[in-house]
């Protein structure tokens, strides 16, 4: 499969859709920002929320608010979800029955690959499009240059709605499979948790010799993930795809006596044992399944299958 | 302790410094790029290795070859070590006995904290200064720009040696605690494992899905990683520091939300548990250890201290 990356805000806004009237169904703080953002470049915005108190500073700014969820529904052919979960957006949409004929469902709730695949099917059913998204952004920078939100689904859907997308920010197609923004977003935020636990773990260490987060930062963050990891990534991922994993600069068998020895000194400084323990005996297990020459990212191996039980 | 970061090659190298005669010890790739990068910035180089051919290279290019331990160490005031560990570098430098005093040992083998300490006092006894250094570059990226060394252990000796040390790389000293070099390089490198083991992750998961590594790379290590993550860890030092983990933005539970969900999707698309299922069981730590609506940085509280027995 390709992906079609085509992130930031096109220039060619056709004015045919420039200010197309926009829907946004829930109105929680991510919500709100969604629909502001609408507000602000024109686009003639309607909004719903359970709680209907909730689009009270909306309508101030010029926000029409929607009696009922079909009223909603129909005052847009692009309908914004923004709530908790999929239960809450069938729960949510499930009355506006007919209604949702030929609009398209943009749905930026998070939930699995496997629910936004059933989404899919449960818009078709219905007439409608669909279009899962996954917002990349906090709430603050909605709207602002370098927003990312990753979009996959129906290309004709997310074709003809772009220029009203854009007002939430980027706007970047991963592809025809639905479940390809939420399997990005799921990925990334692990990608996230592991590097900060990471640096949360080294500032321990670090820490038991007096040595401040913020000096340790100073090597950590300015200099040493975006200029030597960050890059490693980037150069590797060539590699990942061809299976590929020469052990010239650094064999898994070094990495593995590294390993053991972050994990020998967590002991010795008296901080957490866990995540350079994990790290390690996956390590191990890489050079058992015949890894032990090759370089670090065959591990990737190990990672694309369930860990055997313990 | 304070931290005193000073990196970069420093532009008053003092003439009476500048080509200060220096010996290396140990042989290997790196021990000789060290040599090399001493020879071009044109050190009378003296050198030495347990096999003699392994000098050969560096002979030919101008350096001295020393008969023995003791001879190598009398060629210069500065005596750089470049061996496997500790134990090989006691082997090594005991024969050279009183040759040691009066003259600076800057040992860049990668041990434990408390074998930099021993270090300290093995030199002492001696009559040497002690100086703990961590290469933070590979091989082919000594002697050129952005290459970090982390020195830590005597200011005097650091002072005196500088401008010779300049020749390798960077001289960013980090205190007088001889330790704080290979304490950092532990917990950078652990910081790079978490990081890399969380890409792999990622990159599995999309993979599931036929997305490319590259393709990944270019959304993850071109953008989320330096944009959003490492401006995360840099904004957050100060309040780790603090002690202070306001949960404003997100709670620690919600980011449990999250770790629970990358968690079931991994195992929903058949790649890796253990990784998420770590990070999943240490935020309902930090939940059950009263830290449920602070931020997701309070980790750092459980990450400080062993983990308790499962």
């Amino acid at each position: 499969m390709t992906n079609h990356l085509s992130a930031g805000i096109p220039a060619d806004l056709s004015t045919e859709h420039d200010y197309a009237p926009v829907t946004v169904v829930g109105l929680g703080p991510m919500g709100v920002a969604l629909a502001e953002a609408f507000l602000r470049t024109g686009h003639p915005t309607t909004v719903w929320n359970r709680s209907p108190e909730k689009a009270d500073g909306l309508v101030a700014r010029g926000a029409r608010r929607a009696a009922g969820i079909t009223e909603a529904v129909s005052a847009s052919s692009v309908v914004v979800v923004c709530v908790k979960d999929y239960e809450a957006l069938y729960g949510i949409l499930e009355p506006a029955g007919d209604a949702l004929a030929g609009r398209a469902l943009v749905n930026l709730a998070s939930g699995t690959p496997e629910q936004a695949h059933e989404a899919v099917a449960w818009a078709a059913a219905r007439g409608a499009g669909y279009l899962d998204g996954a917002i990349m952004v906090p709430t603050a920078g909605v709207g602002r240059p370098g927003a990312v939100f990753l979009y996959s689904g129906s290309r004709e859907v997310f074709d003809a709605h772009r220029p009203a997308l854009a007002a939430m920010g980027g706007t970047t197609y991963l592809g025809a499979d639905p479940s390809l923004a939420v399997l990005h977003n799921t990925a990334l935020l692990g990608l996230m948790y592991a590097t900060i636990n990471g640096f949360l773990h080294a500032a321990a260490l670090v820490g038991t010799a007096g040595v401040t987060a913020t000096e340790f930062s100073r090597i950590a963050a300015d200099w040493f993930l975006p200029d030597v990891v960050t890059g490693m990534l980037g150069a590797q991922a060539p590699a990942l795809d061809e299976g590929r994993y020469p052990g010239e600069q650094a064999t898994m068998e070094m990495n593995l006596t590294a390993l053991d020895h972050i994990h020998r000194t967590s002991a010795e400084r008296g901080v957490d044992t866990e995540l350079p323990g994990l790290m390690k005996s996956l390590a191990e297990r890489a050079v058992g399944a015949g890894f032990g020459a090759d370089s670090y990212f065959a591990l990737v191996e190990l990672l694309k299958k369930p860990a055997p039980p313990r």
